[in-house]
This record gives structure tokens, C-alpha cells and sequence, in this order.
């Protein structure tokens, strides 16, 4: 039984590799698949990305990283998945998610159901942007980075550090 | 792969059935489990529960109908579960969901999960206290009860009619 | 056009009669109904309820009091209503309220329709419940009532004065 | 007794038409309002909009379609509207509503009142932006059109796939 | 400054301890307040009570444990506290609380101030309800109480094994 | 003991002056921050936005008004804070105030807390962003700006007239 967790993953979180972990002790299968929008400009390419993923997840038997374009509902025929996974992290979640998995249902020939995992109480607090927006503060701040390692995992941690040292000698 | 849909169906709606087909997809074998809560006074007993599951469900290859008592998380490891199912019908569910789910990972030795199927959006205000109430207002005032068949199966239909007409014969 | 504007009203508060005059402006006819619900035991009788309403609402002359038991739905039938009124005080008041139009939809032969108007922000924090409790403590704690002007009419008030202090005479 | 049913309506679904034909058997008159926010850079015209709601909503006796810009509050005066009706999909909605609906109260000389009818149950998880995403990816990926008929009017689903190809055509 | 932290604590939590001792961090002296609520049969009696919290609070400078009944504002303006402090563990305790901290306000004389700290999220799912019912079928079911370790103190944990361990005795 | 209120301010409404004088009752010094945020094009300067608060608040012993760039934990820090100060319009914003507080808490060395008050219920329906739409609209119709007056100070009122009505001689 294949799952895929689709999501943007910009970068992937402690909260993200929770969810990932839960769902392939559920599945048989699980792809984590980078959503590829060209419409919002991503801190991270897709290349990055992936490898961030597989870096913390890779080592997970039945866990693949891959990403996608277009509409969730094809690629997750292509891939023959059963169902999307999808975190909840609070009841703020609910009502958008309601929106995209009725949508994608409607979408797919085979109606595919969107499964949900609420987010660990530890990591509920965690999002890409809260990481991001931390990770700016810390590098102009000159701030030691112990706060991002209740957030990502170290290569994460370090690839933060460096984008964002780097961008403050272009632009400032 | 074995979920687990626990649940008091007193009585089993559309809802329910919505989701447990809906979960059927997913998992190799659903049992959906009647909660046995000596503390609660049901409408129907557990043998009139389990029998509507049964006629309403029975015919789903790989859904099973039992009942339990004592805890979940115990029941669920007994029988193989590899997680408990529940649907969510609004974003009002979700905070005490979360805490269930925390605690029957915390109170099961292989720290079982809650997977969570949003409740199809026409089916999302039907709860076993609106079909009693909307029963007993249908026995009582005379009304045809062309409105239970928007939540129940014809089989409790039925049973709504005669538990209230015969509990007003006795009762008023 | 009449509007059904139905509630416990136990006693009415200043929330309810905001809604009940602002209901009053959109609707031709506003019937203020006191649901006689055999199941709960109130602080006031269905007689007192009707009085305290009369007494605050009774000069608008497009409003009438009533009350009734059984099926809204058919309640507002028998009146010739073409909707019931209702007021939302937050978000979480939101899901009850549509499982409870939405049944009473399914019930009226009609499909009578509910309108939601929010309370206004001043008196969104008022419910009969938190009246009550805070008329029993002042009546016990000999405080004096200002902090009830607030919340209910000065009719209201001094019932509540009255009902607790004779209460305390009786039971302690 | 006139209502104001405002919105951008870009394009309109089968929610909007749901709250427009269930707010005409309220109301006397109901003016369907396209708000002409300059802001926004619309997927359809004003006059567009107007022709679809036109479409689906034109052979209701009680039902005009119109545009406004501006202080929706001015608009309502100038309209001898009694009051704006909004539907409430779910309660993430409720709080920016009530905002705007005090806002508008407190920006007309005679104190607006909004009116709220929640949306059909299996209707709730449709929006404009779902609609427009949902038409974007079908032109796309090639998909046959079933799924929008779920959200949008048949004239609506034309609509979107004409515009959607032709984008294609030139920005491809 | 002097802070109430007020509730029922039947029993602490550790999600109690963590408001308190934070709550502590902010205050020149906080009192740990039991309510003495005489319609409420609790699990364990005011005097337990107390004795837990002085067991996992006691030994913090400026953290003194009482009980009071009647009035909270009353309570509060005797002990010369500033404010009352609640933690919030999600959303939806926001609206009840609300209410509370308005009328707290409205019924003391000097307008006494409600302050929020939101639970940590590791510990934001446990409430002493869960802890009872956790503790209700660990103690029936024979299971090792490891997984009360993340919700109470060692010496609540030991007291919730004896209390239901002897009711079993005494009910069943 | 300092508490820090921190926010954009553009421009200060009542809401956040009725937060920062009951905030001023808890603490020994509260320093109002103006958030110096060079991603979001403000509609008044820094300058501003301080003079329009020493304007409201500046009569107030214990309150003192400064601004900030960078991050707030380190700001708190250097200004000897013992914690933050928020305010909770409603329940949609817990669950972004929470991740806030968390992360502040992280990239602070003394897990800096965040303290919470709710807004007074007449005043929870304002926002700068309504403020600014509401005063745009009024410039733009024509309308006396009565309106304004139950949403901020006679002088931020003077302010946003001449703002919108200089502004439409430029850009119309």
C-alpha cells in the first residue's frame, strides 16, 4: 500500500521527518514528493531540497523522496498510491485541508482519500517559515543557531546558516 | 495491514458508514469496534449496535464488527492494529482527538497511531445526538421521517421508530 | 415576513435582546420563542422567562413572545415563519449551530431556512450561564450588583437578586 | 425588504448560487453585487461575472445582478437594502466576517445589519480559488472537466476551459 | 507583584507545574489556588490536592499553595494579587475563558486583569481528565503506568495507582 | 519588572492602546516596540507611528515608546524584559501567536516568555488593516469619518484623513 506525503518542504523540518517516520510504519510504501510551483520563489532549489530529505529520511527502507509538477491527483496515480498523507498540526489546518483533499478526490478517476496525522505536541510549533524566518535572525544577529536544532536536522541546520551568510554579503 | 475504528454508534449514521467504507480502502482488514462504555446509558445495546454495523457494513469484504471493552490502545495491540481510524467532522473535533490519540500511543507499548478521514463535506453534520433528538422529535410530533433517511440506513431507521413509539407508550 | 428567533432564554441577557431588536429590523413579524424543554431544570419558569422578555422586548412593536415545546421546525410552521434567527457569538458556537439548521432543515416539510446574525462585540462574553453563576456569587458573597448591569436588564437583575438570596435562606 | 449579496464572484460556483436562491426566499428583492476591487487582478471581467451570474441566477423573479465599487455601506444605502447577506462556509471564516460586519455597521449612517446563512453541508468546501486551481490544473494535465461540475454552473466550466487553453496558448 | 494561578488540579498535571513555574519566573509571589467546589465530586479531596502541588511546587521560592471558595475576585483582591494567571492549551478554551475573564473583571471591584501563557507544546494534550481516565484503565487493565510518567509527578502516579487500585476493590 | 509590547502599529488603534494601559497595570515599565520591518511597505513612518503612540500613551507613567529592528528576543534582552506582551483578538489567532511565543522563547538565552491578554470584547473587531480600509474608504466617499472615532484617537483620525486625502490628490 503506497502513500504519498506531498508537500513543499522549503526546507524539510523535524515536524515533516515526524510525519514522514510515522507514515511508513503504516504504509508499505512511502513517497515523499517536493511539490515543483513555479509560482512561489523557494528558499531552497528542488535539488536541495531532495537531498535534505533524503539525508534525514534516506535511510528509511520503505521511504522514497521524488518530486512532482502539476496536479497531486495524477502523480499520485502514476505512483498507484491508495491515499495522501497529509500532517495536521492544529485545528487552523483543518478547514484548507478540507478544501484540497474533497478537491483532489473530485480530481483523481480513482477518488483518492487524503489521510491525515496530527503533528507530534512537541513539534505542533514547527513550520518552513518559522524555520526560515529564525534562520534569517540568527545569521544577522550573529546569534549561536542551538534554536534551529529543536527545528531541523543538523545538515539542514548548516545549509540555513550558509544561505544565509552568503546572501547578507550580496545584499547588504 | 489492520485499522481499527472504534467508535459508541448509538447508532451507526452515514457518517459512520462513509468513513468505515472509506477506511476499507485503505487497510487490508477494518474491524470497526463498538465501545462497550458501562458508563453511558446507550439507546441501543451493544448486540442492537453491532447487528446494524453488521447489516449496513457486513457486506464489505474486509470489514469486521466487533465490540470491546477496557482500553483502546490494548484492544488495538490484541488484535494487530497497526492504527486506530477516526474520522474528523470539523476543525472543532481536533483538539480533543489530539489528545486521545496522544495518549493511546503513550498507553500502548508499541505506540500505536490515530490516522484521521475528514468526514465527506454533505455528511459533516450528522452525529448519533442529532439522529436520537431528530428521532424522538419525528416519534413524538407525528412527523414522517423522510429526513432520518439523510442520515441513517433504512435498517435503524426502523429501529429509531419503534424504540420511540414503544418508549411512549410506556413513558407518557 | 416572520422570523422565529427561539432560545432557554434562562433568564434573557443583554446579548439576546441586542439580537432580538436588531432581528427586528429585517423581519416584519419577530416571534421570540421560549423553548419549554422538560429535560433541563431551569432558574426561572417558562412564566417568569415570558415576563422578563415582555418586560424588555415588549415595547418594540413588531416583536411577540411565546413559547413552545416539541419540533422547532413544526413550530415555525404552525407560525407561518420563513426562517429562524439565530446569534453566533465566536467560532465556537459555529458547528452546533449548523448540525442544528441543518437538521431543522431536513425536518420542516419547507426546509426552513436559519439566519445567524453575530453579537455585537461589547456583549459577545454574555451567556445565560455565566449570568447565573454570577448572580450566585453575589448574592453569597454580599457583593453589590453593579457588575450584573452589564449583562442583564434591571427586571432581570433584581430576579436574580431575589432568587438566590431566598434560595440561601432555604438551602444553607 | 432588500438584501445585499456581495462578493467578487470570480467566477461564481454552486456555493454562491446555493446562498443567493436560499437568501431570495428570505428576501424581497436580492441584489447580487460584484465588488470592482481595482486592487485584485481578476481571472474574469466585471462584465463577465456579471453575464455568469446572470446565467445561473437571472430567472429568479427576486434575484438582480449588479456591480458596485466603493464603500459596500454607501452602495447598501443608495440600494434601500435593509441589510448584506454572507455565507459562512465553516468557523475559520467567522472572525474577519464579523470585522467586516461591524465595520460596515459603524461606516453607514443607519447601522447596517449582515446576515449570515451557512453554507449546504456538502457545498462547504467549495471557494473561488479551489474553482480556479481545480480549472487550471484540468487544462493542463489534459483531464476531462467532471470534477468542476461538483463546484461551478455549466456555462462557468465552458468558461474556465476556454480561458485556461487559451492562457496556454500564449504563455506556454 | 502578586499573581492567582486558580483551577481545579484533581490532580496537577506536569502541564500545570510548567504554567506555574513559568508563571513564577514573572511574579514576586504566585499563589497556586485550589477551587473548593462543592458540585463537583473530584477525585481527590481538597487536602490531597494541596499536598501534591506542595510536593511539586513547594520547593519554589515565591510559590505558596492555598485553596479558596466563592468568589475568585473576591479571593484575589484579599490576597492584594494583581491578576489571575490560565494557561491556554489550544483555541478552543479561548472563547470560555473569555467569558470568565470578562466577568472575573466586571465583578471585582478593581477590575482585576486575566493573564495567558499558552501550554508548551510537548505538554499541551494533557488535562487531569486524561490523566484519570489514563490512570482509570492502566490500573483495570494491569498495565505498567510508564505512560503516566509523561502527564504527573512520581508521586501523583503513585497516588492514582493506589486510589483506583483500592476503588476496584471496594466496586467491582 | 518590564514587559515588552511589540507590533507595527500602523497605525495604533484602541484596541492596542486598551492592551498596552492594562498591560502597564501588571508591569513596573512597559516599553511599546514599533516593529521596523523593511519588508512591508507601512503606511506611516516609524516616526510616525512613535509620535501618534506618545500621543495616546505617552501620559502614562510606567509606559515608554521605542522602536526596533531585528530580532525581538534580542531586543527583550538587551532591555532587561522579563517577558512579552500580546494580545488575543480571538481564537484564529492562537495558533500563530503560539509558534511565535515558541520560537521567541528558543532564540532567546533565557527563554524569554510571552505573556497574553485578551482583548476587551468591544474593541476585538479592530485591526490596523480595518482601520486603513475603513479610512480609505471614508477619504475616497466623501463620508464623515464618525466612524473612525470608535476605532482610534482623535489625533491617528486627523492623520488618516490628510493621509488619504493627499494621497487621492497624487495618485488619482
Amino acid at each position: 500500500m503506497t502513500l504519498i506525503y506531498p508537500g513543499s518542504f522549503d526546507p524539510v523540518t523535524l515536524g515533516h521527518t515526524d510525519i514522514a517516520i510515522r507514515g511508513a510504519k503504516i504504509a508499505t510504501r512511502l513517497i515523499v514528493a517536493v511539490l515543483d510551483n513555479t509560482n512561489k520563489q523557494p528558499l531552497f532549489s528542488i535539488a536541495e531540497r531532495i537531498a535534505f530529505l533524503q539525508d534525514t529520511l534516506g535511510h528509511i527502507r520503505n521511504i522514497e523522496v521524488d518530486s512532482f509538477s502539476g496536479l497531486l491527483a495524477e502523480y499520485a496515480k502514476r505512483k498507484h498510491a491508495i491515499a495522501i498523507l497529509r500532517g495536521l498540526r492544529g485545528p487552523g489546518d483543518f478547514e484548507s485541508e478540507v478544501r484540497y483533499a474533497t478537491c483532489n478526490s473530485l480530481l483523481s478517476s480513482n477518488n483518492i482519500e487524503t489521510i491525515f496525522i496530527t503533528a507530534s505536541p512537541s513539534l505542533s510549533f514547527i513550520s518552513s517559515s518559522i524555520v526560515r524566518e529564525a534562520a534569517f535572525h540568527i545569521s544577522t544577529s550573529n546569534l549561536d543557531d542551538s534554536a534551529l536544532r529543536n527545528m531541523v536536522s543538523p545538515s539542514v541546520q548548516d545549509a540555513l546558516k550558509k544561505r544565509f551568510s552568503s546572501q547578507c554579503k550580496k545584499f547588504y
